[in-house]
C-alpha cells in the first residue's frame, strides 16, 4: 500500500501541466499546490486556523531546524509534529540537507554523513541518511525527504557528478532506514545540477530505487531562471505519471506558473512570508513595497482584486504605518495576504487546467503581474 | 447632552467597588473594565476581531505616538482612528503628557506648553493644551484626556504643588479648546503626587471645571503599592458618583482588584502585552515564565483554569519552543492569553460585585495567584 497515493485527474493538452489529487494520512491535497513553509513548527506569524482559512492544504517544516530546536525526541513525546503544533492536515518535511550544506565552512562531508556546527550555538552534530530518517520518523510528517546534497551553482561537472553519486547512495540508505512506510511517504530527490545527462542519470537511478514521489532539487540556487526551466523540461517528462513531483524551494508567482506548465505538482517557498515581514506584498498588479512614501495616504486596499481578510479590512496607508512602526500586526497581515495570494493563484491554476485554458491564464496573469 | 453617560448599577456594600455602565458613541462599556493598550493604533500582535473575541469593550491608544507617527492629520484623512485601525468599538486616548514628561532631558516645560524632541528622529515639537485637544479631536477617540504633568516619584511638596497648579490651569485651557464635545468626552486628570491635601485640592479644582469623567494620574510611578492604594482611598470618595473614574496606567491583576475595591471603573496597562512578548504569562496560579527549562516537556495547557483559544489548543512545551525560537506566533499567543486573562478577571469581578461577594472573590484569587 504505502502512505500516499497520487491520482492523476487531468493532463493539459497544450502543456506539461497536470491536475491531480494526493491522498495522504492527514487528508487529500488537490494539486498543483503551493505549500506554506513552517520552518520552526510554525508558519511565521500564522495560526493553524488562519492557514486553513486561506486554503492551505499542506505545510512544510524543516528537519534541520526542528532537530536542533526543540529536538525531534521532544516533538515525538508531544505526539508528533502535527500534535505539537496543532496542525491536523498533511505536513511535508525536508531532509535538512539543504540547510546543512548551506553552512559552508561549518560543515564537513564524508561518505558516512555530514559533520556540522549548529548555527544557533556552534555545538557539533552529525547527520547521516540513517539519522535523518530517524528524525523524520520521530516528527511523523506525512511526506519525508531523502538526505541529499544540493550542489551549489555554479559547480563543475566533476563535482556535480560525484555529489550526485553520493546522493544516490544516500537515497538507498534512506530507503533502507525508513521505519514507517505505512504512514510516511519517502521522496527521492533528483539532483544533477545544470547538466542534462546528470539529471537524466539521477532520474534513472532514483526510479530504480523506487519511491512513492520525486522531488526536484538543486534548482533556484542562483542560476538564471531560463536555466531552471530548461532543467525542469529535461526532468519532468522522465518521471512516472502516477507519482507526485515536488520542486523544492521554488515558489515566486512566475516560477509557480512556469513550474506547473512543466509538470510540477508541489511547490514551497519562504519568499511569501519573508518579504511580507519586510513589508512587501504580492498583488495582482505586481509587487507592492508598502514602505514607499507613495502609499502614505493611499486609503485603498492592498490588492483591488483580492478578497482576503486583509484586503477587505485594511488600507495601504494603515499597513504602511504598521510596517514602518515595526508592529507585529503588519507582518501578520502581509504574511496572511501573500500566502492567500499564492494559494489563490494555485487554485485558479487548477481551475484553468480543468478548463483547458492554462496558457491564456498565464498570459493574462503576467500581463498584470510582470515577471519577477 | 455630551458624548458619554455613566450609569451606576450597583454599589458594593462592603467596599468602594461599583458596577456600572458607560454609554459612549461607539457602544456600551460594562464597568469596571480593563482596557487593552494599542499604542500605535494596534494592540500589539492582535487583530480587532481577536480583541472582540476575548471580550475587549474599549481600547486605549496614545496621542504622543500617533501624533509623531503616522500623524493625526493622516489619521483624520483616513476617517479617524476607528476607521484607520478598523476598530468600531470605543477608544480612549491619553493626552501624551505622560510620554512627553518621560522624555527627561529631551523636553522643556513652560506655562504655554512643552517643547520636546521626538524619540524617533530627534525632531523638535511643541505640545500645549490646545494642540493636544486639536490632535485628539482629529483622532476622534470617544474619550480624550486633558494635557497634564504626571509628577515623578519621589517629588517635593513644592514641585508637586506647582506642577498640579499648572495642570489645573492646563485643564481649563483644554476644556476651552475641546471642539467636539458631542462625540468626544474630555476627562479631567487628578494629580497631586503622594500628598493627600494636593490630591484633595486637585479633585476640588477639577470638579469646579467640571468634566464628564475623571482620571487618576500620577500613580504607579515607582511608589510602593500601599502608597498608591492609600492615595486612591483619599481620592475616589471625593469624586462624583455619576461620573466614571479611570486609574491611568495601572493594570497588574492585584492592582486591578485593589483598584476596583477602592471605586475605580476603568484601568489600562501595557503589562499584559509587554510581558507576553518576553514570554511571561498571567495564569490563575500566578505568573508563568515560559522560557524556564521546567516547561520543556510540559504538555499541559498554559493555565488549567482558562478556556481561551490558547489554553484549549497549545501546550506549555510548544509555547516555550515558540518564544525560545523568537517566533511571532509565541508573542501572539501569549498576548492573546494575557489579555483574555485580564478581561476575564474583570468579567468575574463584575459578577462578584453583582452578587455581593467581591471580598471573597479577592481572597480566593490571591490565594492562588499571589501578590505581584
Amino acid at each position: 500500500m504505502g502512505a500516499i497515493k497520487y491520482e492523476l485527474i487531468k493532463e493539459c493538452k497544450q502543456t506539461g501541466a497536470r491536475r491531480g489529487r494526493l491522498h495522504t494520512p492527514h487528508g487529500i491535497i488537490e494539486t498543483p499546490i503551493f505549500m506554506p513553509v513552517g520552518t520552526q513548527a510554525t508558519v511565521k506569524s500564522m495560526t493553524p486556523e488562519e492557514l486553513k482559512e486561506i486554503g492551505s492544504q499542506i505545510i512544510l517544516s524543516n528537519t534541520y531546524h526542528l532537530y536542533l530546536r526543540p529536538g525531534h525526541e521532544l516533538v515525538q513525546k508531544a505526539g508528533g509534529l502535527h500534535q505539537f503544533m496543532n496542525w491536523d492536515k498533511p505536513i511535508l518535511t525536508d531532509s535538512g540537507g539543504f540547510q546543512v550544506f548551506s553552512l559552508g565552512e561549518l560543515r564537513k562531508i564524508k561518505e558516512e554523513g555530514v559533520t556540522f556546527q549548529s548555527h544557533l550555538d556552534g555545538s557539533k552534530h552529525f547527520l547521516s541518511p540513517e539519522k535523518v530518517m530517524e528524525i523524520q520518523n520521530a516528527l511523523g510528517s506525512d511526506i519525508i525527504m531523502c538526505f541529499d546534497e544540493c550542489a551549489p551553482y555554479p559547480a563543475t561537472y566533476e563535482y556535480t557528478r560525484d555529489s550526485l553519486d553520493r546522493t544516490i547512495r544516500w537515497a538507498k540508505r534512506c530507503k533502507d532506514a525508513h521505519k514507517n512506510t505505512e504512514n510516511q511517504a519517502l521522496f527521492g530527490i533528483i539532483q544533477g545540477g545544470m547538466y542534462r545527462d546528470l539529471r537524466e542519470k539521477s532520474v534513472k537511478e532514483m526510479l530504480e530505487i523506487d519511491f512513492p514521489g520525486y522531488s526536484i532539487g538543486g534548482l533556484s540556487v542562483g542560476e538564471p531562471k531560463h536555466l531552471m526551466y530548461e532543467m525542469l523540461e529535461y526532468t519532468t517528462p522522465l518521471l512516472p505519471k502516477d507519482k507526485p513531483r515536488y520542486l523544492m524551494g521554488v515558489g515566486s508567482p512566475d516560477a509557480l506558473l512556469e513550474g506547473v506548465l512543466r509538470g510540477v505538482d508541489m511547490f514551497d517557498c519562504v519568499l511569501q512570508t519573508r518579504i511580507a515581514r519586510n513589508g512587501t506584498a504580492m498583488t495582482s498588479g505586481g509587487r507592492v513595497v508598502i514602505r514607499n512614501a507613495k502609499y502614505m495616504e493611499d486609503f485603498t486596499p492592498l490588492d483591488h482584486e483580492c478578497d482576503c481578510y486583509v484586503c477587505k479590512n485594511y488600507t495601504r496607508a494603515y499597513l504602511r504605518h504598521l510596517i514602518k512602526a515595526g508592529e507585529i500586526l503588519g507582518a501578520r497581515l502581509l504574511t496572511y495576504h501573500n500566502l492567500y495570494f499564492s494559494l489563490n493563484l494555485m487554485k485558479n491554476v487548477r481551475l484553468a487546467i480543468e478548463e483547458d485554458r492554462l496558457l491564456d491564464f498565464k498570459e493574462e496573469f503576467f500581463k498584470k503581474y510582470g515577471y519577477c
